[in-house]
């Protein structure tokens, strides 16, 4: 089944989730927010552009770092409202250096 | 590294987006929304609690299907606003039957 980019949808600040994932590994990298721009053109090109709310710009991931997201393919949730962006990697997803940008764990210190 | 539950940034609606992986297949089943009340019962009882945007309500996976999702680990990002969850889920995360909520690809019409 495909989905095609006027049924994807976007909320009420024009943004949609993007889980990103190695195609390769399965391993989760991380989650950004695409807006209808965006989206177009990760389609176009082939690698991830986000829209950065923090700096309230368009970005190209691994524009300045090298590390560009080759995309695989977009897979769309039964809600049409999130999507899961699978690539090949150049290099860590992450600032800080790490592969993923999970490389953390919560406490569970919550269990009783 | 660990992060405790005092470290989650929740947005200005008090929820978290949970990226829900199979912790066997590494398939990303879904994703949906935590408030701090369901991340506290997601670590307590060791099974997901998500807030339904829509219903506005606490809502347990599988409460009603039987498909409950147990918790192996949760895994925070770089930033602590979005996490991951990895599971063993009990059957199905999708309402529609399918093993993950991402069942659908997106049209590649956008590229050139």
């Amino acid at each position: 089944m495909q989905v095609s980019l006027s049924e994807i949808k976007f909320d009420a600040n024009g943004l949609v989730p993007a889980v990103v994932q190695d195609a390769e590994t399965n391993e989760v990298l991380m989650m950004a927010y695409m807006n209808r721009e965006s989206l177009q053109l990760t389609l176009e090109k082939g690698e991830t552009y986000f829209w950065s709310r923090s700096r309230e710009e368009l970005w190209h991931k691994g524009a300045t770092s090298g590390n560009v997201q080759r995309v695989v393919d977009i897979r769309v949730d039964c809600d049409a409202d999130t999507l899961l962006v699978r690539v090949h990697p150049a290099g860590p997803a992450c600032h800080t250096g790490n592969q993923t940008c999970f490389y953390r764990t919560m406490t569970t210190d919550g269990r009783p």
